[in-house]
C-alpha cells in the first residue's frame, strides 16, 4: 500500500482508468472539486477511462447527461458501465418471452426493455397476467409504493418459479452529509430471505461488472489487466472487486471512506488497495498541460 | 417422536399447556374447527393454559377480545403472553426517560406506554426532538408510511446510540391461503443490517418468552418444566424454543407445517417435537365431558 | 452511560453482582490486579455475587478450584453459572435414554453425564452404536482429533435426526496477548451450516444464562432485576445479554474491549452499558473496610 | 424448463459444452456409466468442450491424468478450468513478492507457485518469517494438521493485513454414497467469520470461473454466449452460475440432485435450468456415429 500525493501520477502509470461515480467524481454537493482537471488530463494524454457504477436507475445516456449538466461534458454514454447494463444482457440471454415485472421507476424499466419482452410494474401484476411473468427485477428504490408492492413482489416470487434479478448490490446510498437512504439492494435482500430463493445480483464487487468493462475494451484492441487501475471510495465494492478481478486499485477519500478511518478500515476488513490518494482530482499546479 | 391421534391425550398427560395462537387456535378462516372442545376440556379438567404469541400489534386485553369475538369466551387477558409484553418490561427496566420512537400502529404503542416515557411515531421525530429519543421499537408492519418512516428509522439509529427493540421475530405472516405479508421482524432485520448495530429481539424461539410465561405460574405456585407442554405449528419458533427451554413439545398440522411436509421438515431442520398431532382440537366423540 | 472511577461505588448501588470470568476476574496473566479486594468487599458488605461464564470445558467445582489456585479462595462452586450447566439441564429434561455423543475432553463430558444417559466421544461412534445416539453435544475445542472427529460429527448429524447442543456461543477465545484460539462455538457453527440443521445454543448473550442465575437466587429469596448488575468485558455477550434480560450493566476495560476502543465500539454496535469502569478491582485506598 | 431424453440432442443444439466434473462425468464409483459415448460423440461432431470444476487440490495436468486413468483418454489438460487456476492468476497479478502461506497438500501448492513467490505451508510460518507473508491461500482440506494449522491461520490473518484467497467455494464434498467431508471452503468461512475480514473466493457460481473458460475460447476464435451450454448436477453452483453468466443450462441427475428431489429443489430455490436430463451420458443405440 502506497500513499500518492497527486492523482496525476496514477494516470501516468496506467493506460486505462476505471472510476466509480458517486464519492469519486461527484458527491451530493456536486462535482468533486478539481475533478474536471483529471478528465482534461486523461484526454490530453489519450488515456482511456470508464465509469463503472452500481446504478440501475437510469440508462447510460441519462447518466452521461447528468455529468454534462454538472459541467463534465467529455464523459459520453459509451464510457459508462452500469449494473443495469448487466441486467439487460441477462434478460436478453435468458428470458425469451412474456412479462418482466419490476420494482423501480418507469424510467429505469424503459432502458431494460428488449425486443420480445414486455416490462410491467409489480403493481400491475394481477391474477390475469401473473402466469406470463417470467422474471422479476429490482431496479430502483423509487417509483413504487413500498408497502403494497414489496408485499406483492414477495407473493409473486412465492407463486412463480422465475429468476429474480437485483440490478444493484448496495444496501444503502448517501442522500446528504447526514442521511442515507435504503437502496433497492437492501429491499431485495429482505425479500430474498423471506421467500428463501436465490436471487441473481449484478454490481461491484462482483467480477461480472469489471469483465463487462474489460470486454468493451477488448472489442477494439487487446489489453492486459496490468494496464488498468480501478479508482473507488468504497473498500468492499470498488477495491475488493478490483483486487479480485486482478486490477491495481486506488482508494480515494472523497466519499464513503473518511481520511481518519481509512487505515483502520483497511486493517479491519483486510481489503488492501494498491494506492491511497486523497482525491481523484489531479493537482492543478502540477498539471502543466 | 410419537404420533398422537386425539389431542385429549396430550391434555391428560400434562398439567399446563402453552399454545401458540395463529395456526394452532385460529387461522385466516377463523377458529380451528373444534378448538373450543379443547378449552372446554381444559377447564373441566382444571388444567392451566397460556397463549404464547409473537404478536406485539395489540395488548393482551385486545388479543383476548379477539378470541371472544370468535366465540372463545374463556380465554382471558391474563392467559396471554406476547412478545409485546417483553418489550414493555424491557423499556420499564432499561429506559428511564425521554421519547420512545416506534414503528407500528398508535394502538400497538399505546399498550407499550409506561410512566415517565413518551411514545412517538417515527414520523414525528425531527431535529428538535431527536436528542430526546432514547429507544426505537419495532411493533407492527402497519400504521406508518414504509418509504418515509423506514428510511427515517435508519437515520435515527445512525445518529443516536440507543437500544433498538424488535417486538416480533417473525419475518412474514400468512394473510390468506395464498398470500403472506412482510412482518415487522423482517423490516427490522433489513434495517439492522444497514445500520450495522445489534438489535434486541423478543419472541419465540427465544427463551425469554417461555420464561415469562413460566414466571407467571411461579408467582402463585411452584412448578416443574416436566409439567408443561408447548403446542405449536412452526418448527423453528414454537418447537425449537420449547425444546431449548426444556419443555415437551407438540407439532400440530393446522398451520405453517402441512401434513405432507412434516416429516421431511423435521429431518431437514433437525428440530424434533415430542409429539405430532393433526390438530389441537380435542376429538369430539371421545370427549365424554 | 456513566463513567465510574471506583468499582466500589458499583457494589454500593446493587445487592447482587453478576461477573463474567475471563477478562473481568482473570486474564491469561493471572488474576486482574486488585480483584481480590472486590471479593473481600463483597463479603464484608454481605452482597451476593455470581460468576456467569460461557465455559463448558469444566464443572463448576473445577472452575472454582481454578480460582482457588490463583488465590481467590472465597469463590465456591455454587457461585458459578456456566453454559455447561444449561446443557446438562437440557439433556436431563429432553433426552430420555441412549448415547450422548460429544466433542470435547473426557473431563467436560464427565460433568454432563446424567442418570440414564451414556456419554461417548464422537470418535467412538460406529455403525454398531450410531442408532443409539440421541444427542450430539459440543463442549470443548480440545480432547479430540479435529480432522477425524469434526468430519464424523457432520456425518452423524446427517444420519440421525437428533438435537445438537452447543455449550459455548463464543467463536474464539484469547490464548495470550497476541493469539486467539478457535472455540467450540466456531467449530459448531461451521458444522451447522454444512448440515443445514438448527442447533441449540447455550451461553451469553442468550437470556437463558441470566435466567439460570436469577433462578438460583429466587430459590431462597424474592428478588427484583433492579437489584442486579452484570459486569463484563465484552459488549455483544455480557452487555447485550444483560441489557436484554433487563439488568443494569458495567463494561470493564481489562479484557476484550480496550480503553481506546470502548466508545467507538459502543457507537458502532449500539450496545450501551449503564456504566463504564476501568476495572472490576475495587480501589484499594478508598476501600476502608 | 424442458425435459430431454437423450443428452445427444443437447450436443446437437450447441457448439460448446461446459461440464462440471464430479456428479456429471464421474462419481465416487468411477465414471458415470456411458459417459465415454458423450465424449466420443463430441469429438466426432467436432464440438468443443471444457470441464469447469471447483477443484484446487491438483493441477489441470493431474486432473486430466485422473480422467485418463479412468479410461477417458481424450480429456486433455487444456480442456480443464479449475478454481485453482483463478487463484494462480490472482497471485500472479496482485502479489509481487514474499511468501504465500497455504493450507493444503504440497501438491496443491506446487501448481500455484509462480516466479518471484515462495509458497510455504502455514505450519512453517513463524516469528522470523511472518512479516514476509503477503497472502494466505486455502487450497485443500488435506495435507495439514487441522487443530494446529487452522488456529495458526487465524492468528496470521489477525497479525498481517494481506489478501486471503479461497480456491474452492464448496463447504463439503461427497466421500461415498453415505458420507461427506468438510471442504476447505467450509473451513475458510469459519476462519473468515472469526477474523472478521473479507476473503476473496474463486469457484462456481461466481462468474469469474465461467469467464475464464469463455476467454480460453476467445483467444482463438470469436464466440457468443448463445453457443454455450453449462451441464451440472448442483443447482446453486453450476446452474445458478451458468444462468447468471447468461448461458443455457442442463441439470443432470447423476450427482448432487436426486431424481426424486429435482422439481422440489428447483421450486424451493428458484434456480431454474433450461433443461433437465437424467444423465450427461449420450444414449448408446441412438448414437449412430
Amino acid at each position: 500500500m502506497q500513499y500518492v500525493e497527486n492523482f496525476k501520477s496514477i494516470i501516468d502509470r496506467y493506460n486505462i482508468i476505471f472510476f466509480d461515480s458517486f464519492g469519486v467524481i461527484k458527491t451530493y454537493f456536486g462535482l468533486v472539486p478539481g475533478i474536471e482537471n483529471t478528465f482534461t488530463y486523461l484526454e490530453a494524454q489519450k488515456k482511456e477511462y470508464y465509469i463503472v457504477t452500481n446504478d440501475a436507475s437510469r440508462s447510460p445516456a441519462q447518466l452521461a447527461e447528468g455529468f454534462h449538466q454538472m459541467g463534465l461534458n467529455m464523459i459520453s454514454a459509451n464510457r459508462i458501465v452500469s449494473s443495469g447494463m448487466l441486467t439487460k444482457e441477462c434478460l436478453d440471454l435468458k428470458v425469451k418471452d412474456g412479462i418482466v415485472a419490476y420494482l423501480g421507476t418507469a424510467n429505469s424499466a424503459h432502458y431494460i426493455e428488449t425486443s420480445g419482452l414486455h416490462t410491467l410494474p409489480v403493481s400491475q401484476v394481477n391474477d390475469g397476467n401473473i402466469d406470463l411473468v417470467n422474471a422479476l427485477i429490482f431496479l430502483d428504490d423509487e417509483g413504487f409504493n413500498w408497502f403494497a408492492d414489496l408485499n406483492k413482489a414477495v407473493n409473486i416470487l412465492r407463486k412463480r418459479t422465475i429468476p429474480a434479478i437485483v440490478a444493484n448490490t448496495d444496501y444503502a446510498y448517501p442522500l446528504s452529509v447526514n442521511d442515507v437512504s435504503i437502496a433497492i439492494g437492501g429491499l431485495a435482500s429482505m425479500i430474498e430471505s423471506i421467500v428463501g430463493k436465490e436471487f441473481i445480483r449484478f454490481g461491484k464487487p462482483d467480477s461480472q461488472m469489471f469483465m463487462f468493462a474489460y470486454d468493451l475494451i477488448r472489442e477494439y484492441r487487446s489489453v492486459s489487466k496490468k494496464e488498468i487501475v480501478m479508482v473507488g471510495d468504497t473498500l468492499h465494492t470498488d477495491i475488493l472487486g478490483g483486487n479480485k478481478f486482478g486490477l491495481d486499485t486506488v482508494l480515494v477519500l472523497t466519499g464513503n471512506t473518511l481520511p481518519a478511518d481509512a487505515e483502520i478500515k483497511i486493517t479491519t476488513t483486510g481489503i488492501v488497495p494498491t494506492y491511497i490518494c486523497a482525491t481523484a482530482a489531479a493537482g492543478l499546479d502540477e498539471l502543466a498541460l
